[in-house]
């Protein structure tokens, strides 16, 4: 298969190598880069893949660099993900003008309004053509071993691409997820902007999404409780524990308020381990 | 005594804290920001100290953020301070000319070449001020436990600082550290700006003060093979080697030259785990 990416950089990182990778995507009509972590492990046959979502105005560079996922996905042979959070670049009317929507604030869905419906593309390009981009340019990739985590905006990322497209991946966990974006102001926000009716509104909000989920549904949730947008109400997790309750689909949800956490790469750090230990149980 | 920081923010982190601190510091006449990390351990008692010293263009927050010492630090209860690595400023003519020369780029040592004698004297400010302020303000420091580690410009800080003050410290590491700065091009244009007469280069050459040293010197130093600075001849670790070996004081030094790693965080941080756990043997 050709080569979809062009490698900027092969940076070591814990005993294996960081990529920081650069594609033409077609779902968004942009250049697209990310990092990539190969373990040493890589090296030897095939690894499973953990893709990170980042939160609103971070790239892939932010978990590369912050997260330390590298450190435990390492010790498993687990290669990392980290793709961007929205096109770039692409010109859009509006997408710069605020740093919650547009521009690093892609909400990984499929936009159907306006001028935004060309380009915003995330979820497409997150679960159709990068995947196949990567497991085409690097044999070692395991597409059939595949989890999904993110952070705020990326943590209902992972929540929604989950429930979106059941089978695709072994498991699913959340930093401070956006929970119920239809009924948070992020969320209006985005939903308001990317999509042209409310009717679309359910179809990419976790805690709509978990209601129609079928069969047993596990997740590892974690939130700061001095997280401020917590605390405002932009990520009601306790909206998605109650749908999921209202269907009996809460009971391996593992939702843990953390004491004194905020919102920060500090909270995602400190619990990384945790989060790639609990995709290890399942991808390994 | 007097509080000499005002707390600027708390940060939970890895169980601990992570403080973000500001100062009126007397050594530099300016206002000083820096981070401290205190371990849960420090709830209950004293914890030992590590100061980890910055590169060039770093401040306080790279370490903290990116070089993942509170992982370890907080499993042994350690504190960790993360000091900036200039003044900042002052208004010095030429201190912001350069990346690698005045803001940015103090070399922990105590300028005595024209308008930088004043301020510039990041030795006194690391070695006296710092440490007596924050000691004073946070009881459960032990300063009878204190290491030193860096980076860099702050490797050769770590180093000079360690090798000027007999029993100061407890023990030194390094990453990458600048090991012979009156023979390479960062050293000789710092030691050129800060110092008035070349006489005074052996005073802060790592390289020239283990010649000095009374007694045992050991040490760990971390270099990536791959460091372009390492490449092009900055750091020349081996001069520090050879010039302690002729004094027969290299059997405890150990140089691990990392196969592949470059001068980034992701080299700092892959490593860290070793640093804290050197420090924590000699600080426990």
């Amino acid at each position: 298969m050709a080569k979809a990416f062009s490698v900027q950089a092969t940076i070591a990182s814990f005993g294996g190598n960081l990529l920081k990778l650069e594609h033409n995507a077609t779902s968004t009509g942009s250049t697209m880069k990310l990092n990539l972590f190969l373990p040493a492990q890589a090296e030897k046959g095939k690894v499973p893949v953990i893709f990170y979502l980042a939160g609103l105005t971070c790239t892939g560079d932010n978990g590369a660099e912050k997260g330390f996922f590298q450190a435990t996905a390492s010790k498993h042979g687990i290669a990392i993900v980290y793709p961007d959070t929205s096109p770039r670049g692409l010109g859009v009317q509006g997408e710069d003008e605020s740093w919650d929507f547009g521009t690093g604030a892609g909400f990984y869905l499929d936009a159907t309004k306006g001028s935004y419906a060309a380009g915003y593309k995330m979820s497409s390009y997150i679960t159709k053509e990068l995947p196949v981009a990567l497991y085409g340019q690097f044999e070692n990739l395991d597409s059939s071993r595949v989890s999904i985590m993110g952070h705020s905006m990326g943590g209902h990322g992972a929540l929604t691409l989950f429930l979106r497209n059941p089978g695709m991946y072994k498991s699913v966990s959340a930093f401070a997820p956006i929970s119920n974006p239809k009924n948070c102001p992020w969320g209006q926000k985005a939903f308001g902007g990317y999509l042209k009716s409310e009717e679309e509104y359910d179809e990419w909000d976790a805690t709509e999404l978990i209601k129609k989920w079928g069969g047993d549904f596990e997740a590892l949730i974690d939130v700061g409780d001095a997280d401020n947008f917590y605390n405002h109400g932009q990520l009601l997790p306790e909206n998605f524990i109650e749908a999921a309750k209202s269907k009996g689909k809460a009971d391996k949800i593992n939702l843990r308020m953390q004491k004194g956490y905020d919102h920060s790469y500090f909270f995602i750090s400190t619990f990384s381990e945790d989060h790639i230990n609990y995709h290890a149980k399942r991808l390994l």
